[in-house]
């Protein structure tokens, strides 16, 4: 089985790194040779061009940064025109719901499958085997990535036939932790404005309620202030807010959270806080609340 | 070391039997006789009125539900009247905080001590040993309570000296508890308009983020329509959420969820729901996504 | 026909004034008495106290702050036992619903009437004849009072046995204003990021949409940053916010504008603003979006 | 002077009415032919396609539903292709700020130009001669274009050389109108809960405060339930809603109103109100406050 992956990102490495591991032979593309070069030395063989790795491939797996970026590989000359038909594009990128569905549409037509597997989980959560994979597509196109999905994370979740669901899975995902966050955010201003020290009052609703270790990373990043080096910048938060408020759209369902999610996000953008982890959402709640920022 | 407990409802009952299981001696007073049999039968003692009981009492403690309630024991003729000089009076009830701050000033002028101590925790977990207790006031006090409260649960939260704030993060908690409800409300909605079910959106989320039993627990209790009986019911939930508004506001802190989380539950009481449990705020965002409720 | 009138502020001496024009005989009584002197000299007699203005009255009027400043008056030995069976009590003042729906209460168990009768307009609007009277009440006292409404301004509007519609009224044309100031604060701070002048947007929106000299002043006041002295100030502004949200919590009625508004007035306030003109709202606008304030 | 008009709609046929009566010379083309009869027997020319229409012209005007409908009539083979170099391409419709900002961008190198003028008002206003026009774009082609706007209505405002400002405050316009709606929706819902008629609460506030015929008109329709058949539908609010979104997304502008009116929307769309008057969000709010609704 002929497996091509395009995207040597920050998380397409370590991706393509478990594969080889795996027994699996993976050729691998990336807009910068130099990114791939740990994977080459691995094993791992190396296609020119998008167009390149896609001629001939069995399966043909995506992992970049928004719609703007697959569509590049996928347009005029690219991926679409030189997959065999058959073979199945499996696309692990955080995408909109109506891109996803149109990509199955646009393969539809040629012949070839189109399975859509966003994942949960950071490069590390890759590297020790925790990433939680979902997975939606039609049978015959799922059955055939399977093996490299099960090979990836130790749990797949299934979606059903219809692509874009996974889609807003994760984007439904993403919008809930923003959540979190800006519950955290809305809450320590209370706290700091009442005498209480946010780390104190993140000890005590943890340990007394939520009992998670997702409260606990996000509440001690703000409590501590460490917003740089981002783990997921404050404009990646925007776009996937913004991508679930345009599925809701389309679907008609009313995210009242979502509007002050999206605010809150861009006062802080307004700031110019744009590449500072989306935990620095809180320092907005602080400013409304008239407390001192010191960033 | 004369103790005095007021207020034997579902929490108050396993209180004052883990008091009595440590070897404290507790009189208790409640508005029904019924109630308390158990708890006599046990070794309490019993007292006829709140005088009765705060006359010459070290230790006054009040587990009810509101301000009203603990008004009408404190007002003319009651706890404020008889206590002693130097006792202290030991609040474990939710109670908003400007009312907190009055208790504390003409418990002072008569030389009483107040502490706030408002809880985290049902009847199982007081049972189970699990009760989570804040506790703030001022130190003569505190240190006076402080073996009553370890009694109570494994872990005692100290918030300073000033007995307002304990309620403040009380309130704050559950605020927090209604944002994971409205977030879960609204992504329900979402995930069943997209045609993926509720259930397993919710093992696919907590899996992969949250590893939270509180998400678990409300999540399960929507998806499986099991609002009644309720654990907290939709009335309550209002209540606290506007008394943490009104902390709020006496603070000058904006509080976008706030509004929110006020007109989910205000929509869900408009249809009637107010004694469903407060997980039923769900059936608002099913409604205004136009999804069949089908309670 | 015997009339006492207390509260003699901005809005009650121009009020009196128009009484007396109208050949009313009128008693005054205000906190102060050198506010009252001009009223004197033209033909107001004086109370010393509010007991002595209600004893022996047909009609007491009054016309103070709030809640808090009313109930100083009505309270123990002030108007509620010194009015006699038969007279009515005139309320023009903008209180909370559910304290009007008490006043007629506590009016109605000694047999004294209660109408509420709540102003739109400011006092040259009083001195120009143009004041807006709203009347809610009894038949019987609403009979008694309307030759009194009728001098104070060219239409009164009648809405019912139940005072405390007419509060609700007064409070939802407040919000309406508020509402007006938020869509106006918003949209300016999207016109000057796009590079318009905030006065020649407005000039655009109210030429061609609204036709309304309520957005024209209150947006030229934010064009030309006209808020001090104020016409009405914030921490009022806020109070009636809070009032309507109260209703509406009574009533179970969701106002999502609501949450809006307090969150925009609350953030003014917490940056010190409480004494300036309610359109200095603007500026929370202009700070969230990052436009430098300029005040 | 050679004039070409495409989309001869509602509003694009009273249009072409008033240039030709005011002595302009107009080749017209529309997607019937049927609907621009009337005009041609007035002496309009016909254009076969967009393209012949566009080729030879000075002044290309279009007023169509959306960016797609436009974008239909601009691609290959189109207006773009077919305009000579120097003539002005004059877009009437409301089309997103982005959609406006490409479009100049696009002409640009070709050397065309490109103005922006949506309008304010219905085609009653037009026919009447109450028709307002915004005007952006550069120096040149609008000083080749003023001679028709100013035949349009009886007043043009400028807004300088950046065409996508014009749209900013067109949208921003009808932003303001939906928040006139949500409104009235909201104060509507409170007073028909308190027993207030909603037509009486209409008359006094716009009586006493906004002397607006826009309150006045939208509250009436409200108030006497006439959605249908629409001024302006719900679907298309929502669209307008959205692009001011996403015009303050870009310049990073929060507008919590924004998201209010959003949901409101969505949520009439979500009952199928979408061909109804968009005042028809009262609706909405009626039934999340649990009025029976009876439309």
């Amino acid at each position: 089985m002929k497996i091509t992956f395009i995207g040597i990102g920050h998380m397409g490495e370590p991706m393509v790194g478990r594969l080889l591991a795996s027994g699996f032979s993976v050729t691998i593309h990336n807009r910068t040779r130099e990114r791939a070069l740990p994977l080459l030395e691995k094993g791992a063989l190396w296609a020119e061009t998008p167009a390149q790795g896609a001629s001939g491939c069995d399966i043909l797996a995506t992992m970049v940064a928004d719609d703007n970026a697959l569509e590049s590989l996928i347009g005029p000359g690219g991926i679409l025109d030189s997959m065999p038909e058959g073979a199945v594009h499996l696309s692990f990128s955080t995408i909109s719901v109506g891109y996803a569905t149109s990509l199955e549409k646009r393969h539809g037509t040629r012949g070839q499958g189109f399975v859509s597997a966003p994942v949960f989980g950071r490069p590390d959560a890759v590297r020790e085997g925790r990433l939680r994979l979902l997975c939606a597509g039609k049978e015959g196109p799922v059955q055939k990535v399977l093996p490299l999905l099960n090979a990836l994370g130790p749990r797949v979740f299934h979606l059903g036939e219809n692509p874009a669901t996974a889609n807003i899975v994760k984007l439904s995902g993403n919008f809930m932790i923003a959540s979190v966050l800006e519950t955290l955010g809305e809450t320590f201003a209370l706290a700091k404005k009442s005498g209480v020290d946010p780390a104190l009052f993140l000890e005590i609703v943890n340990d007394s309620l939520f009992h998670s270790p997702l409260y606990e990373n996000y509440g001690r990043t703000m409590a501590e202030k460490r917003y740089d080096p981002p783990g997921f910048t404050m404009d990646l938060g925007l776009k996937d807010i913004n991508l679930v408020l345009e599925a809701a759209n389309t679907l008609r369902v009313p995210l009242p959270l979502g509007g002050i999610l999206r605010d809150s996000f861009l006062s802080g953008l307004a700031q110019g806080r744009q590449s500072l982890d989306w935990s620095a959402v809180v320092l907005s709640h602080y400013e409304r609340a008239g407390i001192p920022v010191g960033e």
